[in-house]
């Protein structure tokens, strides 16, 4: 284990902030090296400031973000940076027309509130699966299962997903679901992979920003997720402008009943989160111990406590009752004070680790964490076995490797490697994982090798790097800008998703595609694609509604101003080829697929009634509205289904009401 | 020309489609040849009916769609169908890292509502633009102006897009616009390709559905829309049971203002239109010139007639104020017993083609209108020369190959070639357009070649085709099924996309490349990069919306409920770290991102308030909302923009109400 002092000297802190800052600046003052697109000057508004007040100033990062595309875009930025060589070598993405991936991506959407699916390694988007937004090609949020089912998660039309994640069974992923947070409203959602699509969101009481969010290893205990931002607890009104009574929570959730179990309340904001492999450690990253309500507030200590909740002493506090109940939830408190933490056991041990840390991930056999340090060029590593004994850092920091500026998130080729993203350098970093442990702090000696990205990459993804069996062969860097990579499309530019060659680590890392990608993927996760089992066809008994054959097709009146409308669909027909409301009628439409083969895909659209949603094989579908306007309504499918799919129509007709 | 007779014995027509029939069944009678997953079976319910019988029902359809998948699936299917062989040949879709595409892609989404803009010929999707649906990726649908064109343009919060067509000046692409139809709603919207977003959405009146849609050239005088379903005329209750009194209108809006022009009614339903490259005609397909309701009465009779729309006599009609005003539009009486067909210069030209044709496409020259039989297997070419002097087919028809089951879409190569889309084959069959006029009507022999594709194509494309002067290169077929082409991702598969080189025509066709799409798009235009201008950078003066400076950052009171508040944006902070409004205010808050950077784009969101949106450099946005909840939310960036963009938070304090 290295030295670590603890606390260390601030100044000896800023100096090493200080030297990234050099870094930086070098770029800046070599203005043939920028571009007329960017113009770093605007970027730059401190550089009239000292270097130490430039960094202590909440607007350095600003400058840091600037450069880093310039350093990118000019080619420098890294001491060891590689070109990229993408022509000419062995490593090929291509997979010829017919063939399939090799394996399942799941790329979180950010704020676009989806999820997408992505072949790996054609970079193909296989297809998106709505979850936090709401979704006409599917009908996602249309019928009234899927609008019952966001009402009763927050009643939002968006959301903010980060962190996708594969259930596990055994350490393995078992293929039965995914869970992804919701920063902007405090949820998770949990994706049914037999069907492709999302089944339950939980509105977590008492968070307002799940950030970090991961299941408990190795058997999907539960769903952790890492509350960002402090608020009031409860949120309801009072003491409002007392920042310090305000809290964050870190919270369990059970993946099967999606309730929340219990919630732990910790000092500072909680970021990232990843746990051992054996059950016990969820390890937090987090930033703010200052508890400030601004930039500067926030950034101005030295340093910050990452968090390893110890979950079964968690669920022994809880039995105990040891918690107080705020909206219904059992709060356990886990901040530094507590009684909670002064005893043998501590429910939440705080390690402080450079300033503003960003991601944890703990390697494949469950040996370390690796906590990058984003404003400081090292990567912290946790002794998971130490942790059990202290929180000491002398005792728990295994290695702290200088890996470079800017670093963000770590993975692993399960062959001793591990690879960092560096925002500001726009690079990816691989090291060696033993080496990081022999070597000094701060050491370089453990740096294998870097590869300029374009630009700006935040996680970083190898093939099941997540699980105890990483499968190594390709990487992919999710960088946040891409400038002039692609063709213009106006000033919303893509991100650009790269794909990087690694082989089985023994190689050299190796560029070889570009993908743009939609605002905004944050992360992703692999699965073989043996591990996953989508069903082409539904089972109707998988459903709740009443499946519906072509002779239940008809209108049934329910009552004074309601009417049932039931009917089929199969190619080029609907149930009923019209039928008669009145205006004014709520009316329930129930449609069954009847068909048995697979992507036979029939929509049912509804003009101006803002009504469209897609009914797939065996599946039912229904829809509730009310039949304002009187007129003829030509509802038609959607989905291209066959030759005389136009002339495929079932004619609504609302009549007047009387008088 | 070609001899036609007019009209043809319907048993002549039959016996045509008998042999289509008999090339079906051939399929289906071959049981080895399905598949487990294709249960043939479930889509052929009218096996035991008589041929005749079978083809004139509508199921019939639902059998040809059904076994296009399976004998695609199994390689056969096309007399002249040709294996992929997509290794070892010379065409490369590849672009290395860092390089660009030669062409933008411009797909429609249809039901997803969005359009999509890809590479070509790397077939990646560059970026999407919302336009029919809502998007919270970019918070279109969720600021306070697009929320209004939204609003204004009819309220609903999805359409179905189908064809984009780019501004055309000198009958080349300008760059400036891009026009799509919304056929659920009956609307038309604008793209400006400068910023590449959504500025303007026409409800047009009297019209459902809007299928068809194009741009008059060569100076994008009109756009052009189809109406497609039969309504009463106004469709406001009155006369809903008597379908005789249904009308389909043909539309013209203007292009600059977006406002509806004039109307033309028609018999029967118009489907897909394009116009000559001299301003005169405007050709739409139709079909159910029996005006029936149902699929059976739509598949009656042997023949249709397609609409030649004569614009300059339109507009004398208009100017000499022979029409009808319906909600404000004129309507000009189009029908075949119009007094305004009958004189010298009929506005509306019917030429009987053989039944349910499907797509109406111009050649480059202008010399043909090209209107794919679906049903029949030939395409139908009418010289629009011949146009001008007769509506007689014996006049007009210039040719009509044998091309294969199912044609649907028509593109061209620049070189005198012709590609159709075999919908039932799944094929793309080449021929030569002037083998195609001197041969007998319904013989194979300009037939060239033939690509099997996966499967079921709509819409064919080739570069630029739609030009006076198209480049050849590359084809896309957008195939509606991709069943088994991809990894499972549930019952919901994407579309198929492929990419097939045709070089300058005098090569083979290859099938190059699969590319999945999410559900659905309909048509595509290419033009070539250096034809659009995308700024990366907004021009403030360009909107409306006060530009927000650094000073201005502030919170006033505008009303006893209602706050006014400004902020700027720029890497790691907002203009104001926090402000406070009072429960049940209404606030309006404008947001002027102030970097001059391209790519640093920020975002707003309000956790819990269902609000977020991108805010490009120099662009200002608005939104406004009611403080309902009293509470801490902290406003934060979606956008990761830089180092410290984790830290970038405004905080929002809503105070309680007294009492």
């Amino acid at each position: 284990m290295s030295k670590n002092e603890t606390p260390r000297d601030p100044n000896e802190v800023l100096e090493e902030y200080e030297e990234t800052l050099d870094s930086v600046l070098a770029e800046v003052e070599s203005p043939d090296e920028t571009t007329e697109d960017d113009d770093l000057s605007l970027g730059l508004p401190g550089l009239s400031l000292g270097r130490r007040d430039f960094m202590k100033a909440g607007v350095a990062a600003g400058a840091m973000g600037s450069v880093a595309g310039c350093s990118a875009l000019t080619g420098g930025g890294g001491s060891a940076g590689s070109q990229s060589t993408p022509s000419g070598s062995g490593a090929s993405h291509t997979v010829e027309p017919g063939e399939h991936d090799e394996y399942y991506g799941f790329w979180s959407g950010g704020h676009s509130g989806e999820l997408r699916v992505v072949g790996i390694p054609s970079m193909r988007e296989l297809t998106r699966i709505p979850v936090f937004n709401t979704d006409c090609a599917s009908g996602y949020g249309y019928t009234d299962g899927t609008q019952e089912m966001l009402e009763e998660g927050g009643g939002y039309s968006w959301g903010d997903n980060h962190h996708p994640n594969l259930s596990e069974t055994d350490g393995d992923y078992d293929g039965e679901y995914l869970y992804v947070n919701d920063k902007a409203n405090g949820r998770i959602a949990r994706v049914n992979l037999t069907y492709f699509e999302t089944d339950a969101i939980t509105d977590v009481p008492n968070m307002q920003a799940i950030h970090g969010c991961t299941v408990l290893s190795p058997d999907t205990k539960y769903v952790l997720g890492n509350g960002e931002f402090r608020v009031p607890l409860p949120n309801d009104g009072t003491d409002v402008k007392n920042p310090d009574n305000y809290t964050s929570l870190f919270v369990a959730v059970d993946p099967e009943s999606m309730e929340t179990q219990w919630q732990v309340k910790v000092d500072g904001n909680l970021d990232i989160v990843d746990t051992g492999k054996e059950g016990r450690w969820a390890i937090s990253s987090a930033y703010n111990s200052e508890e400030a309500t601004d930039i500067q507030g926030m950034t101005k200590d030295d340093r910050d406590n990452v968090k390893a909740f110890d979950i079964p002493a968690i669920e022994q506090a809880v039995e105990n009752g040891n918690y107080e109940e705020v909206n219904g939830i059992p709060v356990v408190d886990g901040t530094q004070d507590s009684p909670l933490n002064k005893g043998d056991r501590p429910i939440v041990k705080y390690i402080p680790t450079p300033k503003s840390p960003h991601c944890v991930e703990v390697g494949p056999n469950g040996d370390y964490a690796f906590i990058a340090g984003k404003l400081s060029p090292t990567v912290t590593m946790l002794d998971l076995d130490a942790l059990a004994d202290s929180s000491d850092p002398e005792e728990v920091v295994a290695g702290r490797p200088r890996v470079g500026l800017g670093p963000l998130h770590t993975t692993f080729d399960g062959n001793g490697h591990a690879y960092t993203s560096l925002f500001i350098d726009s690079q990816a970093v691989k090291w060696d994982i033993e080496a990081a442990v022999e070597a000094e702090e701060g050491s370089e000696d453990p740096i294998i090798e870097k590869q300029d990205v374009h630009y700006n990459p935040g996680h970083i993804q190898a093939l099941e790097a997540m699980t105890t069996d990483p499968d190594g062969e390709w990487l992919v860097s999710l960088n946040k800008l891409s400038k002039d990579r692609f063709l213009p499309v106006g000033p919303i530019m893509p991100d650009n998703d790269q794909l990087i060659h690694i082989g089985q680590g023994e190689e050299e890392m190796e560029l070889v595609a570009d993908h743009p990608a939609y605002p905004e993927p944050h992360d992703c996760v692999f699965a073989h694609k043996d591990k996953i089992d989508a069903k082409k066809v539904y089972d109707k008994d998988d459903y709740e509604e009443t499946y519906i054959t072509e002779e239940d097709s008809g209108v049934e009146r329910t009552g004074e101003s309601s009417v049932h409308v039931k009917m089929t669909t199969k190619r080029s027909e609907y149930g009923l080829p019209d039928f008669t409301v009145q205006e004014g009628d709520e009316v329930t439409l129930t449609t069954t697929n009847i068909e048995g083969v697979q992507d036979i895909i029939h929509g049912v659209a509804i003009p101006e009634h803002d009504i469209n949603y897609a009914v797939a094989p065996q599946d039912t579908r229904e829809v509730t509205f009310t039949a304002d306007d009187p007129g003829v309504y030509w509802i038609y499918c959607t989905f291209f289904c066959s030759a005389l799919h136009l002339e495929m129509r079932s004619r609504m007709i609302v009549e007047p009401a009387e008088g």
